[in-house]
């Protein structure tokens, strides 16, 4: 076990950077993971900790469970961890884990495309359910919320480790999928519970979110097998993506159950 | 138009209190409406201000188009109305709005129940998805988060102006509604997308959605005439609240169309 107690040593300099620049990770190969929760679920899809950091007052209680995962076990003082943290209430531990860039697109999965998406709360939100309704692949255009960043982590709430994450995905990667892409719009297409009524969704699919303001972009659009849209009998004037994303991936997940 | 430059006027202090403490309409019978996109929100569902308090900056750029709607205009120095706000991001703009307790439950009409939901983020997207899939009327059960507390008016997004909304709502009043009663489960009764596919679903019905962690209560489940389940085929531990009422809402909205 390792003590530190100065603001100014370079490694708690280094957490702080991984733990509050969203994307420090990418340069860094390593990705800040905070909360007791989000650690634990990280352990139960067998990720290895680099690094596990805890406050004094965590490392009192839970020290004993934590020090057979790793040699590099640091302790700070509560104020010290708290000031790491980007969160709006830190927690008391952290895990340093790596990261490496983009795996391989698998161009048979089931697929969630995300299109520029820019609120960190969304895109958590989003791999949650994809997650959850047993997507398998989710891509993040260029111009999205960085994936691996803390807010969209801590919202993701342990998705990102059952998921193949792959960002700054292009056009001509969406193109490239072989299974059928369809976009949500607000004007054009039939409806999803149309779709689903006639049995026209399956699975195996790629779903493509768009940006909070703009949408789906036209290109991408233009790549859509089918475009869908959303009822809203009550006549409000749009959904969050992230209620519309829950909605349709619920809907082709449990098409052919 | 009244300028007010002192921290200590009492209007200051009592907009202070509405806008901070999240059950001070009820005593005051009036509530505190924050923002541009909830105040314009509110005007076009015929809402009438009893107040409008605007900041110096946004009386310059607007200050004319509020003018013709009350006398009770008030001007606030930026950082005094930003003192004001109980909001991450304060507005530049507030209503004061004259607020009733409770109308007559409407034993008839399409209803979601929120069972002793704690969370405002939640509590507000509800009331947006039962506005948008056309719902009518939202029970609040006691120990619910309180409905027009400044952050479940900005997460409902204008919501609130559409629907019939009832607190500290009694098992009782759940039990007298003359629609059929759904609650969601995480482990009893058919899956939702199998009642969709036996038609089994309709409109006009109740939904219960229970507390973020305790789910909905034994009494009230007890009240069920059909305990619903949302399939995870990725199996994930839990969805979201809110996010399982989306899809809870929207299956039963468009069951009919």
């Amino acid at each position: 076990m390792n003590l530190i107690t100065s603001r100014d040593n370079p490694q708690v300099k280094a957490w702080r950077r991984l733990a509050q620049d969203t994307t420090a990770y990418r340069k860094a190969g390593q990705f800040w993971l905070e909360g007791d929760h989000l650690c634990r679920a990280a352990i139960d899809r067998g990720v290895k900790p680099l690094q596990i950091v805890l406050s004094a007052s965590c490392f009192e209680a839970q020290g004993p469970q934590w020090a057979g995962l790793t040699d590099a076990l640091f302790v700070l003082p509560d104020p010290l961890f708290a000031s790491l943290s980007g969160l709006e209430s830190p927690a008391r531990m952290g895990f340093v884990v790596a990261w490496s860039a983009q795996g391989q697109l698998l161009s048979d999965a089931s697929t969630v495309v995300l299109d520029r998406l820019q609120d960190a709360g969304n895109v958590g939100a989003i791999l949650r359910c994809a997650s959850a309704f047993g997507y398998r692949q989710v891509l993040a255009v260029k111009g999205t919320a960085a994936l691996w960043s803390p807010k969209v982590l801590r919202a993701g709430m342990g998705a990102h480790f059952g998921l193949h994450l792959i960002e700054s995905v292009s056009e001509e990667d969406v193109a490239a999928l072989q299974v059928p892409v369809l976009t949500t719009s607000s004007h054009q297409g039939p409806f999803l519970h149309e779709l689903l009524q006639r049995q026209e969704l399956t699975p195996k699919c790629a779903w493509v979110f768009g940006h909070e303001g703009q949408g789906v972009s036209d290109s991408l659009m233009a790549l859509a097998h089918q475009k869908v849209r959303i009822a809203q009998p009550g006549g409000e004037e749009s959904l969050n993506v992230a209620t519309a994303a829950a909605i349709c991936l619920h809907a082709s997940a449990t098409a052919a159950i």
